[in-house]
């Protein structure tokens, strides 16, 4: 299997295909990608050069995506190749551009966001007297991690993110209860396999913890989320694995982002599920039969490791190992620069505060070597957004603010 | 790390060593080596060269085998060379010496079965007077799944198995009630962990199943056997994982086989155990403090996949998949030659029973394509040994019989 990209999605990706005895080669920017360091047959070049894709497909049975940014000409090449490709780059189109899919997904009739394109201020200022401020302006294409997204007080506010000269759309704000994530994958031959819905908790823009199963979550919204991804999944047509985004707000849902690869959300399937989403994404693109989804423990917590100073790694390692025996570590082999997502952790158990208590102090004891950062907020906390962090309008267009994660 | 050897012992140890950041160097006989299909820095080399085993070791923190079969004088010269290997050469010589091995827990006062080191047939024939036939003969070095064991019936049989010039010793054969396996971890620091005692199904002298838990052993054996593995460990100055290979006889625990690395009775503990057998042995090796040792399913069967007949693995992976969505399989990239281990299964329930049907079913649907296999011997059969197998006495050295597993 070929794989465009060699994050940390495509390095667990790997790892999970040593066990499936399948063979992976993946197009890394760099030798030094995450993924590089781990796959054999790694090829370096360019994501947006077609003779590098062509050149990645050449001999796989099928070829699949570490990230969103291969533009559509490039698709198509590859397509016209006669390598499939999964997801199919007609469904990729939804995860790549945010107007494209709200348009869809409207037609879909499903519920999100009231959104509206925008090139002038009038365009915003009008959208805000329908909806009101804050307003949400996000980049149509390339946005992650929070990056590409304002959340704009005022029209001087919007003046400023306009003047980035990126093409955007208008979003309502929404106050939600909870951002929800439903990951599931869908086969070629049209297997669906939908995993527990989770609780995604996001700080300054990045997901710091995933919750699952969503503690609190009505049985009925949890269902409902489950249908909505699938349904998605089968209208668009995506092959592999889908993450929809929600925010969860009086009872009900609204899709906030979608994402057609393994996801961050779906991190604690590697131990927390009975098949890991990296398992899963390769059955579903190799068309082989789903494995099974379901939690392996009553609560699964994840916490993401970000870099902080660059102090010894191996020292920290040693003593979150030696303070929890239980906990999995998994780090990407990634260098340190502040706030970049360098691994992860996860704790399995049945008591959810003291899971939360564990990932977190494990994942602020490796990012700055002391408990600065182990304090737990509290579940009714978590489950509110953070008011600071999602009315912060940072001035430039690469400053995350609260509402995308990978 | 370095890894001497690069089978499927290696090939998972780099799956695991992918999610702790660790980087992993093979010594490979061959390219097409299970392990070197997946490791980024694989040489190819010769175990039992001097110089490939020093540029094996050039630049790795530590040093480590997937097998016994490195000399002792090349261990030596490693070690002059100020590489750290676990387990040194003075440990790994007990698992490379079946008659050192045997003399040194004799000193120790752990339960073996009687054994004298023999080079005539009269060694034999005086050894039989006292313990009785059938007398068990071994191949002092190099045995492993069933290979270099000869159950012997009487002395013509055995002057067949003297007449192959090996050193032997013979040991009195027991009639055992469960072979079971106590696999340990230690590290340089000295840090222990115990996983369950697990029972092992061998048929023909490879290891089918693994039961982990061993189901009815009793509690005071099961710790009796975690005891003596951790002592064992402690005595030999055993650094990484040991599996110690037991047989169960009347409320006694006598011990078979030694082995100081990843060993099949521990594959189950990929998805069973919180802490694999293969990130164990990297913590160990690596000098890290140990992960939690204990199950995550109250019993977890594993059942290795034999190589059948050369049919099309790919159908069979999706027939399985298909038919047991939980299960998990493992493949090793391994050439399907008839009876060699090229992968393994693993289920994780309650019921016994019913996951002893899934392994075997599926195992022997990738062997064979049909159900052929399918059927699970009960409880009670496997507990007891095989006496067809046990009883055969093939006529070459490399044979199998009953007594060994790797």
């Amino acid at each position: 299997m070929g794989m465009v990209g060699a994050g940390q999605l495509a390095r667990m990706t790997c790892q999970a295909a040593i066990g499936l005895g399948v063979r992976v080669r993946v197009l890394a920017s760099a030798a030094t990608d995450s993924a590089a360091q781990v796959c054999v047959d790694t090829r370096v070049g360019d994501h947006r050069s077609i003779e590098d894709l062509l050149a990645l497909a050449s001999g796989c049975d099928a070829v699949t995506f570490d990230h969103e940014h291969v533009p559509g000409p490039q698709l198509d090449a590859l397509e016209k190749a006669a390598v499939p490709i999964h997801p199919s780059g007609s469904a990729l189109r939804y995860a790549q551009d945010k107007l494209a899919m709200r348009r869809r997904l409207g037609e879909l009739d499903v519920p999100c966001p009231r959104f509206a394109p925008v090139t002038r201020l009038a365009d915003v200022t009008n959208f805000a007297e329908r909806c009101g401020w804050p307003v949400v302006l996000k980049a149509a294409r390339g946005g992650y991690d929070g990056k590409g997204v304002w959340v704009c007080e005022s029209a001087e506010q919007a003046a400023r993110v306009l003047a980035h000269g990126v093409s955007l759309l208008a979003e309502e704000y929404v106050a939600f209860d909870a951002e929800l994530a439903a990951l599931v994958a869908r086969s070629p031959f049209g297997q669906g396999a939908a995993y527990p819905v989770v609780q995604t908790v996001q700080r300054d823009g990045i997901c710091r913890e995933v919750l699952a199963p969503a503690p609190g979550l009505p049985l009925r919204l949890a269902r409902a989320a489950q249908s909505l991804a699938l349904r998605i999944a089968a209208e668009l047509d995506v092959t592999g694995l889908l993450a929809v985004e929600l925010f969860q707000i009086d009872g009900r849902l609204l899709v906030n982002e979608l994402a057609m690869r393994p996801h961050n959300c779906g991190h604690w399937t590697i131990e927390g599920a009975r098949t890991s989403q990296f398992e899963q994404h390769l059955r579903a693109v190799l068309d082989l039969p789903l494995g099974a989804p379901e939690l392996v423990a009553p609560q699964v917590v994840m916490a993401n490791v970000l870099g902080g100073d660059d102090g010894d790694m191996l020292a920290r390692l040693h003593h979150v190992m030696a303070a929890d025996p239980a906990l999995k570590v998994h780090l990407y082999g990634k260098r340190a620069t502040p706030g970049r997502k360098i691994g992860h952790v996860t704790a399995l158990g049945s008591d959810l505060a003291e899971l939360r208590d564990r990932a977190a102090s494990a994942a602020g004891y490796l990012r700055w070597g002391n408990p600065k950062e182990a304090a737990t907020p509290s579940p009714a906390a978590a489950a509110a957004p953070d008011p600071a962090a999602a009315r912060s309008l940072p001035d430039s267009a690469s400053a995350p603010s609260a509402r995308d994660a990978t």
